[in-house]
C-alpha cells in the first residue's frame, strides 16, 4: 500500500509516558528521535504540554510538559526531517505557554478531547491556530459515545481549519467493520479534512484496524516502537512500515532502537496484549481496572477479574 | 457475529507441540481438554498422528503420535461434547494405524499438505474416508504458492468429500485483503464445501485475518490458548470467543486454564509476536531462520537478522 498522502506519527514517548509518568531518560528520547528521523517517519510526538497547576512537577517527568527548551535539548545536533508534535488535553488546559510556531521546535499540536469537552477543544484550537501550528483534533473513547453526540461534535470540528480529525479507539473495542463505519461517518460530517486513526491493542487488532482505516482513506496513522503505550499498547510502528512499503521509510533504524531500548525497557515497565486488557476491550470499558489489577499480587488471576468486571456491569 | 454454522477448533496441543517436540504433560493436556469442553469449543486437536519410522520415539513426546489409547487416557472421566481431531502430514505418511472411526476416540482427521503433495493427501483422504472419519484438507504455506498451482490442487480437492478445506497462512504473511481474495478463490474452486482458516501471528494479524475469513463465510476457525503455536503463534482462542458471541461459549474456563498453565509455560517455552517472526512474515519466508536465531545468544539482534535475511534474498 503506497499512498503519498499518508503521514505516520510515532507516539512512543507520549502514549508510552502514560505507563511511567513521563519519566523517559533524555538518552532514550534522543535515541528514539534519531532512529525515527533516520527511518523517515513524518512526525514524532514528544509528550503532553500539561500545566503545572493540574500536574505538579513532583509527580511527573519532563514529557508531561514538553517545554520548548526541553525538546530542543533532545533534537540538538540530530539531522532530521521529522516534524515534532505535542498533545494537549482539552479538558485540562490552564496557563500553558505556547510561543508562535516560528519560535518553537513544535510543528503540530494534537488536541485530545472527549465529545463532551469539544467546546474546550475548540477554544484550545483557536489559541493554537492563531499561533500558526498545524492542529489535529483527537476525539477519545468514541466507542463509548452515543453516535448522535459524536456527530454533533464532528459538525463543530468541521467548522474549524484543523488538519485532521482522529478516530481514537481508546478502549481497544472496535472490530474492522466498526472502524469502516466510523471512518465513513467522519468523512461524511467533517468533509474535506484528513482522517487520522489511533488504535489500542487490547484485542490484538491495533494494526489490523489501522490498515482498515488506511483502506478507507485515513491518511494520518499513529504507531509506536514495539507497540508501547498504556495498557495493551498501540499499533506497532514497525508493522505499519512493513505494510506501507513507502520507499522513503527505512526499517533497520527502528529495529535497532527496539533491540537496544524497548526490549530492556520491558523488564522495567509492561505493556502489550494481556488478558485483563482483553477483558476490558471486549466489554468496551476503560482499561483503568485492568491497569490497577496488574499492580497487585493477583495480577494473573484472570478468571476472577473477569467475574468481578461482569458483576460490576 | 453469531452464525450457528461456525465451528471453532482449538489447536493448542498440536501447533504448540511444534515448540516443545510434543512433550506436553498429561496433566496439562487433561486440564486443557476439560477447559475446552466446559467452554463449549467444537473441536480439540490433540496432536499429530506421525509414524514412528519417520519420527523416532526417542525424539518426540506422545502428541507426535496421538495413539488412540493415549487420547483415551486424557479424555477418561471428563464430560465433554468437544470432538477430537488429529493432524496427519500428507508427505510423511507411512505405516500409521487408523481404526474405524467407531472404534477410535478420534472424530476428525485433518490432512496437512503442501500443494505439491496434494496427490499424497488425497491418498490419505481415501484411507480416512473409508474408515468413516470427518476429514479436512489443510493446504499449507499458500502465500508462497503460484496461484495457478493452488487452483489445480483445489480442483482436485473439489472431487473429494472432505468436510472443509483450510486457508493456512503458515508464514503469517497475509493482510486482510489477501485473505478475502484467497477465501473467495477457495469458494470458487471448491464449491459447496466449508472453508476453514488457520492464521499465524507474525504481524499481529492472526485474529484480524480470522475475522476477515469469517466475514467472507469461512466457518471452520482455528485458535489456541493464549495464541500458543510455533514462532509467532496462532489466533488466540479467547479472542475468537469474544468476537463470536455464540451463547454456547463460556469464556471463564478458558481464562482459568490460561492463568493456571499458559502463563507459567511462557517461562519454559516461548511463542508470540517478536521482531524476528515479524521480519520473516513481512518477507513471506518460512519462520525457521527466526526460530533458529531465537535459540542463540544473539536472539535480540534484530537489525543484524534483518540485514542477513535481506542479503540472502
Amino acid at each position: 500500500m503506497f499512498r503519498e498522502e499518508i503521514k505516520v506519527l510515532d507516539c512512543t514517548i507520549r502514549d508510552g509516558g502514560l505507563i511511567n509518568n513521563h519519566y523517559f531518560t533524555d538518552e532514550f528520547v534522543r535515541a528514539a528521535y534519531k532512529a525515527i528521523s533516520e527511518a523517515g517517519i513524518d512526525y514524532m510526538e514528544m509528550g503532553y504540554r500539561s500545566c503545572r497547576t493540574f500536574a505538579p512537577e513532583s509527580d511527573y517527568g519532563p514529557w508531561k510538559y514538553c517545554d520548548d527548551d526541553k525538546i530542543l535539548e533532545i533534537t540538538d545536533g540530530i539531522e532530521s526531517n521529522t516534524k515534532i508534535s505535542i498533545m494537549v488535553d482539552a479538558h485540562r488546559v490552564a496557563e500553558q505557554e505556547f510561543k508562535p510556531v516560528d519560535q518553537s521546535p513544535v510543528d503540530m499540536i494534537r488536541i485530545a478531547t472527549y465529545v463532551k469537552d469539544i467546546d474546550k477543544a475548540i477554544a484550545m484550537y483557536n489559541i493554537a491556530h492563531d499561533l500558526g501550528y498545524e492542529i489535529t483534533m483527537n476525539i477519545m473513547a468514541i466507542s463509548a459515545e452515543i453516535e448522535k453526540d459524536l456527530v454533533e461534535a464532528l459538525k463543530q470540528v468541521a467548522d474549524t481549519k484543523v488538519l485532521a480529525v482522529y478516530v481514537v479507539d481508546s478502549y481497544g473495542y472496535f472490530y474492522c467493520e466498526q472502524i469502516e463505519h466510523i471512518v465513513k461517518l467522519y468523512q461524511k460530517y467533517v468533509p474535506g479534512k484528513e482522517i487520522g486513526i489511533h488504535c489500542h491493542n487490547n484485542q490484538q487488532l491495533a494494526f489490523a484496524n489501522t490498515i482498515e482505516g488506511i483502506i478507507h482513506n485515513a491518511n494520518y496513522v499513529d504507531g509506536s516502537l514495539f507497540g508501547i503505550g498504556r495498557g495493551a499498547g498501540n499499533c506497532p510502528l514497525e508493522l505499519i512500515m512493513g505494510f506501507l512499503k513507502n520507499p522513503k521509510f527505512q526499517l533497520a533504524p527502528i529495529l535497532k532502537v527496539i533491540q537496544d531500548y524497548m526490549i530492556p525497557m520491558q523488564q522495567e515497565i509492561e505493556w502489550g496484549y494481556m488478558i485483563p486488557y482483553m477483558v476490558t476491550g471486549i466489554l468496551n470499558e476503560h482499561p483503568r481496572s485492568a491497569i490497577a489489577m496488574r499492580k497487585t499480587k493477583d495480577k494473573d488471576k484472570y478468571a476472577e477479574f473477569y467475574e468481578q468486571i461482569l458483576d460490576m456491569m
